[in-house]
């Protein structure tokens, strides 16, 4: 079975864990959301990639919820006490791996070789592709102004409001992208944040495209629960420029695109354009989140 | 007092350290040596000026005879595991000043003001300057072929014998340079590797000529003892480019640049063109050091 995954960071990855303890991970191609990359101290940091593949090798950090575990920080203390860049949480183990990258990108390999290669590397089954190997980046619209993604969610605590937000750059498909949508028997959207980790890889534009005239079932997870967001800003960005946080507002931010929506029981009964499905969706464990990649491939089917 | 110190990286920084407490660290030059300097997966490394922060700091790891102390290597280790460049050892905390100057560097900081910020950072008194902010770089010419200092000093261990020693690009001196060499009581020559560690920085013509034309005196430590090398090539280097490894052979490196030398007690007491100076010249801790420089300092006068 050959599922392909849109996917932001750390919701997203606890659920490709469970996506490729249900099926074959050879038949996993997870796109990976590249919005929220920066440059921080000179390195190319992909945020959501690296969650990615720190989950699918068993390398993240449960309760911290990012980045590695037994990560230490000595690197950071260091920049910080020399009065460099320290407002991103980079942890040495973290380091090494974008010490890589950012070399192998200056040699002038696409991200999406670097990933594979990563991946690859940290013995990993599934396929983990850039949503684009090109620069596209996440700006967010406030009442503050408007701010790169990590400067309003991390330097700023995602604490300012979002009024809009829009994709700097334009982006064609990482190699693979296309060939793992069409190829595949599912489409799955995982529960990640619509505005942020999703659109982002929907603003390229074949991926919409194949999206919307797609000939298997596009299935989205939402990533709310009891109309919160189990982690981030998600259900705050949905209430202000969805006008709430129900299954029909987040199906809104997919119109077109989806086939069914996967809400947890907690979730409102209210109107749903597209077919609902209604399991218990907080990725507590390993088990519960392959019981919810297998809720949602059954709703494929 | 002032004094200026051309010094290579871990003795020269040891030296530093007694000369600092021998006399008031603000009167202290430190030139430091560049030749050695190199781009590791995409950092600027400059591993002398580096000794000599550290030493001056007394951050460096006394043991290891480079590097901090208390270091961790989780990048690295991480570096190796997912294929990266591993070859030279990057430590955590060291990582941390590397990305802080590499990306102060590439935002257009010369590497002198970065040098002094990153002192001033340490809290150090005395000023550390490089040679040159041009690129100035050492390269090794062995009967295996010519090799950039670090690929032959630590990848390849230097192991092959070296039959000279070039230096690639043409440099000013750094700011300040000029000055503290000219403004000084005395210059000295630390008990570096002559080839490797100081003609780099007489490789800067401007250097060179105003030490020619010194009207202080101007005094060099062996860094040999009893004809061998304390740590490193340099008693290799010298018995095969200079013919041997007594102090005749050692001053014929500073040809005309220097009054003195100063030897250890179990040097052979042979022909020498310049004064000689006899005493313990092993600095097996500050006292030992702070001694050194005294003597030295006392040789000047």
């Amino acid at each position: 079975m050959k599922v392909a995954l849109l996917s932001g960071g750390v919701g997203g990855a606890r659920f490709a864990c469970g996506l490729v303890s249900a099926v074959d991970p050879a038949g996993v191609t997870v796109i990976g959301n590249v919005g929220d990359d920066l440059d921080v101290l000179g390195l190319a940091v992909s945020p959501d990639l690296d969650s990615i593949l720190y989950a699918l090798a068993g390398l993240h950090d449960e309760e911290r919820g990012w980045g590695r575990s037994g990560e230490t920080w000595e690197a950071l203390a260091t920049v910080s006490a020399l009065g460099g860049e320290d407002w991103f949480r980079l942890g040495d183990r973290d380091l090494g791996l974008h010490l890589v990258r950012t070399a192998a990108l200056r040699s002038g390999e696409p991200l999406s070789a670097v990933t594979a290669r990563l991946a690859r590397a940290l013995g990993i089954e599934a396929a983990i592709i850039p949503a684009t190997d090109d620069r596209l980046r996440t700006w967010i619209d406030t009442p503050a102004g408007g701010f790169p993604f990590q400067e309003w969610f991390v330097a700023r605590g995602h604490r300012d409001e979002v009024d809009g937000v829009r994709f700097e750059g334009s982006a064609e498909p990482a190699p693979g992208v296309m060939e793992a949508l069409c190829d595949a028997d599912v489409i799955v959207i995982a529960p990640s944040n619509p505005y942020v980790s999703i659109w982002p890889i929907l603003a390229v534009e074949e991926v919409r495209a194949v999206l919307a005239a797609r000939r298997v079932a596009c299935v989205a997870v939402s990533p709310l629960i009891g109309g919160r967001a189990v982690k981030g800003p998600a259900d705050r960005m949905l209430a202000r420029m969805a006008g709430g946080t129900t299954p029909e507002h987040v199906a809104g931010c997919y119109a077109g695109l989806i086939d069914a929506l996967v809400v947890d029981e907690s979730d409102s009964a209210g109107p749903l354009a597209v077919r609902r499905v209604v399991t218990r969706t907080l990725m507590t464990d390993l088990d519960a989140s392959r019981r919810l990649a297998e809720t949602v491939l059954g709703a494929a089917a």
